[in-house]
């Protein structure tokens, strides 16, 4: 499955796969969500006033599903969040961007589970039942006052989804948000989807969100297995960096509002349900490793002939998050010797006298030894916004996909200029 | 013992520690080694005519130690040594820089071969007497004509130690060479080095060589135990990417020239002998990093309170190679949650809610709560060329220090036009 949705979302809009089909808005495009964006004056760096409080609200109570950063130090609002997701259901989550509420101490737990309350009041709702995640700067107190005003200033409708998501961005250069139609189990459902990653390596941001909706009513352990899975193809193959920061989060909200009995193991609605959630996943994460900080080139990494999927995955990311395989996309360098190192310390089994790597259509080395194509033949291949680098380990089966984006000027000039 | 090496190395000539000083010279300053470069037209990029083949040569055969990278992709060059060493003895070491003979399938090893026959019969020894080392491009075949006319070109001496020192350089822009004096169980002896590193995230370079030599007598696998041990404080201690290049090596030539019994375990000699290795190849390690590619700034990290050593290790070692970390220091930008960020992604334990972060004297965040300090009286105490960041993991009592460089836009336009 992953493999397909990796080579076909590239699409915007039409049938990709059978059964699904994307079509337009993000988070409120399933039926009885609504959502909003207001300015309060956090994200104060960058060119101009840009929204920095967002609200996603569900009319009725959702099934919830959450994945966390595996990162030991965690943000206040990742650790409310956490909790709540835990007792199974939430109908609010409450984001602003520009302060990650991170490394705050007793201060900023205080400010997250008053973020929720402010929320709550808002929305003439239960105060548990709103969920918090908060991006930005790390070890500065939230200016609660500013959140205040900004929570009140929101006004939430079905098709806020926009404003939503550009409300949860960072140093991102543009909002990533997708939606789809999936026939599952004879009904049609609705998966929508935002996400926000500011840059391809920017832990410090508490890099990345995505929030992922749908009108289906999903039976609760299924949603948290299957998101789990569908997170370790797709956000979870952006950019080694990415899933260990501060306060990154994905979470799931299914509303039921589509009708249908609850879905779970077995039920005709699950694989396609999951395969739909597969598209929207994989199609944001790749818009994130796309627009990473200083990027001009998406990079796909296709490892093959793993010892095992975990290898497969870890010699895919290794490949994906080289400074140096990255600087050899940027100067469109086919120095593809970057790709077998990277490779051989990623920690993955490979058998270097048997291995394989492609640069797009082309291999230069096949099967232990150096092939006789000319480097400017390949670096010809490389001048496209997007670069596929695959490679056969040649020990097993196992076969995985990442994604990452070049290394470029642009991103030293970004991170080194951030908080002065 | 590390700790105090790492503060002290600065100085480059006089006593720096109890027994032990700093003398000219580098890996011909101990009694009975010759060594000598030519320049044979296999480093063809950079901006003029090279040495890129080195020889160093010991009077008398010398019992020998060496640790290797532990990237799965080794070079042809390195599976030879590799070998060789673990036979106990060696007197030669023949290298090139320029093409590091790697992912070359069968026609490499046999070229690796030849280079230590025709290295053999320029100086009249038992070709398995000597040892390769081969530095530069991966997957391209060497070019054995011009090796064999440099090796043919290459004159020994007893002052050679500066041409070698420059033989085995890549992108390095400058030579690290170091030698000290030890006085150890009533004798002087004296240990010297060469190193290149080419840039700190280098591997496709088979980055970095360290060649050490002494005129001390040891016994073998006190010599190899030793090695290990120093390499650990050392060169396995600046950044991440380098020990994992696929012929990275560090080698250590002991000819016993300095008079004396066998030094092993429990000698008067042992300790102040490996206190000398340690100084030397903490200094060279420190100059590795210095001289990253495209780097301005060397960046010491310094992690207290690990629940074990590996552990502290691998903060520090996270810490200094995290990119963030490194365009902080670029920007003189003193944004310190991206070292607790490091920390917390490095799979160290760490107590949050009780770290502290320091940045050269200031302390940012302090016992798990951000500190009152303005951000420009930091950003001003790191406009150095060497910036300290330490951090307390609040966890344990080990401790660790590590080396890196800031990361800046020079290093993208070297690394993104390097073969082509």
């Amino acid at each position: 499955m992953g493999k397909t949705v990796g080579k076909t979302v590239g699409k915007t809009s039409g049938e990709i796969a059978a059964g699904i089909e994307v079509i337009a808005g993000g988070v409120t495009a399933p039926a009885g969500f609504r959502a909003g964006g207001a300015y309060a004056g956090i994200k104060t760096y960058g060119p101009e006033p840009r929204l920095d409080v967002g609200l996603l609200v569900s009319e009725r109570s959702c099934t919830v599903a959450g994945v966390y950063t595996r990162n030991a130090v965690v943000g206040e609002p990742l650790r409310l969040t956490r909790e709540r997701v835990a007792a199974g259901s939430a109908q609010v989550v409450v984001v602003n961007s520009g302060n990650a509420n991170t490394a705050t101490g007793p201060q900023g737990a205080s400010d997250a589970i008053c973020m929720a309350s402010l929320a709550a009041a808002a929305l003439g709702l239960d105060e548990r039942a709103v969920l918090v995640a908060s991006t930005g700067v790390i070890g500065r107190l939230l200016p609660m006052d500013r959140i205040a005003a900004g929570i009140a200033a929101v006004t939430t409708s079905t098709d806020g989804g926009d404003d939503f998501a550009r409300a949860i961005l960072t140093t991102d250069t543009r909002s990533k948000q997708v939606a789809v139609r999936v026939v599952a189990g004879g009904r049609p459902y609705v998966v929508g989807g935002a996400a926000k990653g500011s840059g391809m390596i920017h832990p410090d941001m508490a890099t990345m969100f995505g929030f992922l909706t749908t009108d289906a009513p999903v039976e609760r352990d299924w949603l948290q297995a299957t998101l789990r899975r569908v997170c370790d193809r797709s956000f979870n193959m952006i950019d080694v960096d990415m899933d260990t920061s501060t306060s990154d989060m994905v979470l799931l909200f299914a509303n039921g509002a589509g009708g249908g009995d609850p879905i779970t193991e077995g039920h005709a609605a699950a694989e396609p349900l999951a395969a739909a959630l597969e598209v929207v996943a994989v199609t944001l994460a790749r818009e994130l490793a796309r627009d990473g900080e200083g990027a001009r080139t998406l990079i796909e990494v296709v490892v093959s002939g793993g010892a095992s999927l975990a290898e497969a995955r870890l010699a895919a990311r290794t490949i994906s998050s080289s400074p140096l395989v990255k600087t050899m996309v940027t100067g469109r360098d086919p120095n593809w010797g970057r790709v077998l190192m990277a490779a051989g310390r990623s920690g993955a089994a490979i058998d270097a006298q048997a291995a394989s790597v492609w640069i797009g259509e082309h291999c230069p080395f096949l099967r232990g030894a150096p092939a006789d194509i000319e480097p400017a033949v390949i670096a010809a291949a490389m001048d496209t916004d997007e670069v596929c680098i695959r490679i056969d380990l040649a020990v097993g089966e196992a076969t995985a996909t990442a994604w990452g984006c070049d290394l470029t000027e642009q991103y030293v000039r970004i991170n080194a200029d951030y908080t002065t």
